[in-house]
């Protein structure tokens, strides 16, 4: 066994982790051993360590960057030194049509995840990337494309690709009218990438303090979802509205900003339950969701980020203070990612 | 004014309708008289009669063919004497976003329906194409391709270019993967048009008592819903699931036989409420429903249909047998649409 350290949720009542020594198996022939940087702090991460799977003892992490530090007999696509980017599966069947079509996150006998999963050769439940060192099968790591920063570019690898395939999957390009609901952590990388392939952006906002943000990140303006005389005015104004917000909340006044034919795509809650047929028929409205990315998509999006040098806003902090992030997190006091800085943990 | 008879519901506990005078308006100068010699009985005129809306004393009727027998002054694309088919509405503002789009069904003024719509003039309540005379104004009738049976393409005006609308929107054709849930009014039609369209066309039964149909129909087969070995091993089997279904019945399983990026558009129960969003998530899939036709799609449906001897499977009665119609109806006793002899309505 490979020995590290790491994060661990022993009470789920608590957003204070334990650091505790975590074993890593010893290298596979496919395998890379990777010594994790830096690894963004998901939403999801919170509500799983809250309990909101019922899972227990997590070691939580999964948008990590990181350095190849070993490798096993038969690997072919990484060497000790170069630089790697992990996100939210590392193994899948590999034979099914999801995984045939390059959408390993769908994999039809469920795609394995970087934590709280259960590795499919020795049924252990794999600890994520809130540690130092992490294994995994080479085909599922990335190449990190050396323009990108290791810690901005970390949450690339679950937020930056979640709104990725669905902006990609809606065909958003020049003259598509855009609206991106909620400013948060895949929503300013949303903001960023839609702008990148050449939409007209607007974003979805409670109040005007983050209008100033959203043109920064290049959204051409942002509308008040409180002020229904905007919300009204905008009926029809959408082909895609991408919604990140991640409180409960009412599909309708989304559903009439869409155009015809126009598309909403609900990431940031999927417990919501989705409306009556006859709200999405007034105009042929389109209900969707995502899930993550699959690998060739993943591979691309890294590709596409560094050739317009697009990573996320982060916050940096040591892995000790992880309650710190996940406190403030919980309130959303986050502008507009937090980066774990795994060195600490060799201390 | 003009006076005609007709079919009028005033008891909504009743599906025995009552022959009453009905008085349609002296021809404005766009208007034209119709004499109607076909009307379909929609699904949604049982619903109606019986009160689902809330209405009452209706004169139902949204699918008719007749001949033209008056035109007013100004009237340029109809002459006395030519065949016309009328659909679900029979006006709009004709100035927003979807009246500019030939979306007139989608008008944000709300579309003046065929009947109990309110008369955007003289704020009469509509009165249906269950009697033997209609006034409306000609940009809203259709001509009616001589190739086409004036009985059979009656019910092409809405439950045909109901479902001709959502395969269009999603782009079939061939190489789609398609399925048809429900072999009824709508059902049927779907199934000829997705053929014709080129696409291999599944139907979704409970039973294999229509699979004869199915394949008459253009089907390459039939998969029983009921059996959930066959849904499982259907899992992706689809691009696109058109629900014709007017029953209440669970989504989940249609969603879990699209594929990737696959659309399900449920037309048959628009007050079925949509899925959690994470049930679409897995896969992109997407939701939509779909509401009647637009004045554009209304008339290349009926083009597309006279060229390719496409029409209803109807089974014609003399409107004074219109409750013995809505009963079987009710019943799910009907290949698959009744259409009302108006004729009688001369005696």
């Amino acid at each position: 066994m490979r020995i590290t350290a790491g994060w661990q949720s022993l009470d789920p009542s608590s957003n204070a982790l334990t650091r505790v020594t975590i074993e890593r198996r010893e290298l596979r022939e496919d395998d890379i051993a990777v010594r994790i940087d830096y690894c963004g702090v998901c939403h999801s991460d919170l509500h799983r360590i809250r309990g909101m799977l019922g899972e227990k003892d997590l070691v939580p992490g999964h948008e990590a960057t990181g350095v190849v530090v070993a490798t096993g007999r038969e690997v072919t696509g990484f060497a000790v030194g170069e630089r790697v980017a992990i996100g939210t599966i590392i193994d899948s069947c590999g034979e099914c049509a999801m995984c045939l079509a390059g959408q390993e996150n769908y994999c039809y006998d469920r795609p394995t995840t970087t934590y709280g999963g259960t590795d499919r050769i020795d049924g252990t439940v794999t600890k994520g990337a809130y540690s130092r060192e992490y294994v995994l099968r080479e085909k599922f790591a990335f190449h990190l494309p050396d323009q990108l920063d290791a810690a901005a570019a970390a949450p690339l690898m679950c937020a930056g690709v979640s709104v990725w395939e669905p902006l990609r999957a809606a065909g958003v390009g020049p003259g598509s009218r855009v609206a991106i609901a909620g400013l948060g952590g895949l929503g300013h990388l949303a903001v960023r990438l839609a702008a990148a392939f050449g939409a007209e952006v607007t974003v979805l906002s409670r109040s005007t303090a983050k209008a100033q943000d959203a043109r920064a990140l290049g959204a051409a303006g942002l509308l008040v979802t409180t002020d229904d005389a905007q919300v009204a005015a905008a009926r029809g104004s959408f082909d895609f509205i991408l919604d990140t917000i991640s409180a409960d909340h009412d599909l309708t006044p989304l559903i009439g900003m869409l155009g015809l034919d126009g598309t909403l795509c609900v990431l940031g809650n999927p417990l919501l339950a989705g409306p009556k047929l006859w709200e999405l028929g007034a105009g042929r409205k389109k209900l969707t969701s995502s899930g993550t990315g699959g690998l060739r998509q993943t591979a691309e999006m890294l590709e596409f980020c560094a050739s317009h040098g697009i990573t996320a806003d982060v916050e940096t902090l040591p892995s000790g203070r992880i309650e710190t992030a996940l406190n403030r997190l919980a309130a959303g006091d986050v502008h507009y990612r937090f980066v774990l800085d795994m060195s600490d943990l060799d201390q």
